[in-house]
């Protein structure tokens, strides 16, 4: 069977989808509506790290342009600011690494072009979805998480949140002092909110991501709504204030002479609501879209596991497709199938850690701050995020992985 | 974690369980109503056939006591009783071997008493469940296809019958002259229904299963309401006609004078609605409840598919066990995560068989007349239903089969 499948969405779920099936011969169309170059200019899409399972990936499909060597980095630090702080780190068994989006995916479009695949550049809108089933043998939309989400409803049992459960302030800076060596900061105000800091490889080098998500009401809420480009000393005097006062850890590490942040497009604000949609939609003589990536699940950034999971999610696509003899609702099961345990895994996780701290969530991190052993498998499970979502899963689980490791 | 598991019903799902266990060092107990003897001098309760991904579990338990050598099969014959009949061959990569489970599930109850197993002997109410749930980490319901169904509402998606597809009139007798080698056989009779025969193993050595599958409303229909107990020379005189005209090639191997049930007690008449359960139900204080076999899934025994999916569950379902910090949600979704794909699969592909056949149906049918090597996978298949139903999921898949194997 000659397969032609078209790809509405040149995010990484499509990139990596794409590079797959041209891999394997099989014919590969991008539809987007961004050029490499309006993406390489654009303003900053996110704050995204790939986690050693991704970069695997990667590799497979000889794409891991920034070695780990140089980019990566393998400890997680966790500070807790509690009246008696808790601090302690976790390991990867092997390192992850965040490069800048706007130069990612444009590297990934050339490379998709440079094999065969073709990529046209124009808005699509529901409306031309059926035309394109009629093109196409499977239809697949990795784009967006609002123009096709009336093709893709949302499913309530596994969404259960109506509002974002954060309001986001993410931003590129200079002037933060790398930790030696290189790691992640998940920095926790309680009432507040929490801060990500992530180094990053972006236009003028490394630089340093601070994702703040903030709780709505809290102290540090403001930040997601003041302008940087209205009043940059303002914004930056506001924000330096907030980190002293609630992630000391990282406020440490700033020179505040320095500190700014590396363009005015670097800045994002806003809020997510977190959800699962339907995977698939007949559009049509029996034609089939399947979606995939934010398309398909919307996780908020806390964990920064919406990119790792929409890799996954279009590497199993991707092999699913070789195999497949029909792109019928059978297919679409199938990859469910395989792709859901994660999905979900990363989803529930992700929401348990926007909820208030549960008393056994409190005796886990007490007991990672004194088991290493404990703290490295809580870090090495954001590559599986169905494992820990098994661990984590009630106060039985917790209460026995505590155990197990003691 | 000391693990403690009970498990309602010694059927094939509760006793592949109970010994996985047992081998896995963790306590297993079985409550059933029936004590070995009784399930050995009942009224025959089914007829199955274990195919090889069944019997290798078998092996792997120490409890394949009959070997194929001696009693399996690797061949089913198919015959269309059209106005041009179709007949054609389709054969396993191993042996599949039936045994009457009432000297199958008798003797497996022995080995796991004998292997340190505890069987309680007595009939549970839906109402004394709660009470297992205290003293066991988790209640196996491997019983009955009523007595638990409140607790395991059926659900609708995955269950589109709400009455039997077919009235089934099934036998065990003598008089029926071996296939040379020994083989199953599928006779359809359009419009009428099915025949399959099966050699199996039972009290007096081999014995035929004439296992009738009649549509309602079609002429064999009676043969599910005529008793035999009232009346055997009619009973039997009835048969054998019907047989003659919807089931030739069957009919031809029998020697009428011999031609009888090996038993009055080997009858079993009347129907069945397929459907699938929920998985789980919590029976208070955060105890769960997880369905397997009947209970989880009620198959048309058109295809012999429920006992080999309730096997197949009960291992998955130890497996997991194994594994397990907490017997929670996320405990029952794995193991759905892991079983539903065979378990839909043997569901779907069982009900399609039960409905008119599609014009790609009869495609299929009339290549594997034509090409041993697709009606070779369709047999093996049923050892993989997930397979099977990937290859008959919808028009296109179907027809991408035939291309490929043609």
């Amino acid at each position: 069977m000659e397969k032609s499948i078209g790809i509405v969405g040149a995010g990484v779920a499509g990139l990596h989808l794409g590079l797959y099936l041209l891999e394997h011969g099989i014919k590969a169309t991008i539809i987007t509506d961004k050029t490499p170059e309006q993406v390489r200019d654009g303003r900053l899409p996110n704050s995204v790290s790939h986690h050693h399972v991704t970069l695997a990936r990667e590799s497979r499909l000889g794409v891991c342009h920034w070695p780990v060597e140089e980019w990566g980095y393998q400890i997680h630090r966790h500070y807790f600011g509690l009246p008696d702080p808790l601090a302690f780190p976790g390991r990867f068994s092997a390192p992850s690494r965040a490069v800048d989006y706007r130069i990612y995916l444009p590297r990934l479009m050339d490379d998709f072009e440079a094999r065969g695949g073709t990529i046209y550049y124009r808005q699509i809108d529901r409306d031309e979805i059926p035309a394109l089933g009629e093109h196409f043998d499977l239809v697949v939309v990795g784009a967006g998480r609002g123009a096709f989400s009336e093709m893709f409803p949302v499913r309530p049992e596994y969404s259960p949140f109506d509002r974002p459960q954060r309001i986001l302030c993410v931003g590129l800076y200079t002037g933060v002092r790398p930790d030696e060596p290189e790691s992640v900061t998940f920095s926790v105000s309680p009432g507040h909110g929490e801060l990500i800091h992530i180094p990053m490889y972006s236009f003028s080098g490394r630089v340093d991501v601070l994702l703040l998500e903030n709780i709505p009401g809290g102290d540090i809420e403001e930040m997601a709504h003041l302008r940087y480009d209205d009043d940059r000393r303002l914004f930056l005097d506001t924000l330096l204030a907030k980190l002293e006062r609630h992630h000391p850890t990282i406020y440490d590490r700033i020179d505040t002479a320095r500190f700014d942040l590396q363009d005015p497009k670097d800045l994002l604000q806003g809020g997510l609501v977190p959800g699962i949609r339907h995977s698939a939609a007949e559009i049509g003589d029996g034609a089939m879209a399947i979606a995939v990536g934010d398309a398909h699940a919307t996780v908020d950034p806390i964990l920064g596991q919406g990119a790792n999971i929409a890799s996954h999610s279009a590497w199993v696509l991707g092999e699913e497709i070789v195999k497949a003899d029909a792109f019928d609702r059978a297919f679409v099961e199938r990859v469910d199938h395989r792709r859901m345990d994660r999905v979900l895994g990363a989803q529930r996780w992700t929401n348990m850690m926007l909820a208030p701290p549960s008393p056994e969530r409190g005796a886990l991190i007490a007991a990672m701050s004194q088991n290493p052993a404990l703290a490295d498998e809580f870090t090495e499970n954001f590559n599986y995020p169905e494992r820990q979502w098994a661990r984590l899963s009630s106060p039985e689980s917790i209460q026995a992985w505590i155990a197990e490791k003691s």
